[in-house]
């Protein structure tokens, strides 16, 4: 009699992107559950707008304001800690009264995704399933039409928010690359790719699949003003036809 | 007055995984070619079955019979080469009688996929659109409701074709790993994950999101028989709650 969670990935942001799976699910979900910024409703939500139930209840789950604290402060991590654990019992509420839940990821749940934090409390204890989902990732290369990775390429994958020194030896050792949660780091991620001599190869996509979205070489652009969710790609097979 | 050709991710093989915009560009082709073994359909082709309009064209592109040859012997590239040569002007002559061509590819189009092949030769003189896919490594943690990386951890994605002592120090050096190609080259891959220190977390999946899909531990598999399409996953987030 208890209910059912379902991580639901949105994909990259263009509606016609979600699987027919997630779209199916959001047809038929109680409760819609989105994290977003206090006072926003994110791009997931706004991927799914007029795919839910006219009576679906819609569970805002908004991250607390710790932007002035640095992640690597035991305040940050308490912080988060304490607000995933209410997101939780949130969601867990619904479960328990036998409600069917849908928690939007944007791109793919269990790849970055804020749904993470929920599926590992709640799913020993619950029915719980995963849709796979469209990554930010695949979006803006195919957008791009940039061949990523093929043969035996490695593809590396880093946040942005990673040090610069260890962004620069990984772009060095890696045929391919994508740099997540570029934002105020592309200064940083700049430099790195310059360090690991990648930068004319470097891709910039900025909303990828959205409305307004941008696709430039990297080093053609004159500023490091970027959105969180932009991405730079480097793509590998160096010797194509 | 030419065509247009379309890279159509379809997934990883689960039908209701494909995206709402790849299901619209089946319908709508005239054409509708797709990578596979000589004398076989291949996955991708299974997955569209019922999707394709009932008078579409359908262009088998099959692959030459290489496997006594190692890849790296200059007549296994001259054939391959060959090959995406041939397959490009059978699509071309398509794309020059008007008519939209879709290109199936499992998973992602430009992740790994041989339509990248076609794109790199047809999209300078056509028309062409790359419609992303959930890739066969989300489709994977999906199932196994493994979550990946979160975080600023870092994924690296190893081809199992690598070197055995390439693979090793690639995992030793990275917090999360996706293997992928894992066929006849599971024996190598297992002692890799071993040396780097990474076997008890490995997880691996067969045919995952199809029917008669295996999830299990690496460890706890007691052969090394794996199909091609089988994949290995290495997750991060060892201090997850």
């Amino acid at each position: 009699m208890s209910g059912r969670l379902i991580g639901v990935g949105t994909g990259p942001g263009d509606p016609d992107l979600l699987t027919v799976k997630a779209v199916r699910a959001l047809a038929g979900a109680d409760v819609v559950a989105w994290f977003a910024k206090a006072g926003r409703r994110g791009n997931a939500r706004a991927t799914v707008e007029g795919l839910m139930r006219a009576d679906a209840v819609e569970l805002p789950l908004s991250y607390p304001l710790t932007t002035e604290l640095p992640t690597s402060d035991a305040r940050y991590g308490e912080a988060i800690a304490g607000f995933f654990a209410a997101a939780a019992a949130a969601v867990e509420a619904h479960l328990v009264a036998g409600r069917t839940v849908a928690v939007l990821s944007e791109g793919d749940p269990l790849f970055y995704g804020s749904y993470m934090h929920l599926h590992v409390r709640l799913a020993p204890r619950f029915e719980a399933e995963v849709i796979p989902g469209v990554t930010a990732m695949s979006g803006c290369w195919s957008q791009a039409g940039l061949p990523l990775v093929q043969g035996d390429e490695v593809l590396t994958v880093l946040p942005g928010t990673l040090p610069e020194a260890e962004l620069t030896r990984r772009l060095a050792d890696s045929p391919a690359s994508v740099i997540m949660k570029v934002g105020r780091n592309l200064g940083a991620i700049r430099r790195a790719l310059e360090g690991a001599g990648k930068l004319a190869r470097a891709v910039y996509v900025e909303r990828g699949t959205m409305a307004r979205s941008v696709t430039t070489p990297l080093a053609a652009k004159t500023d490091d003003v970027a959105p969180y969710f932009s991405i730079v790609l480097v793509p590998g097979w160096e010797n194509r036809p």
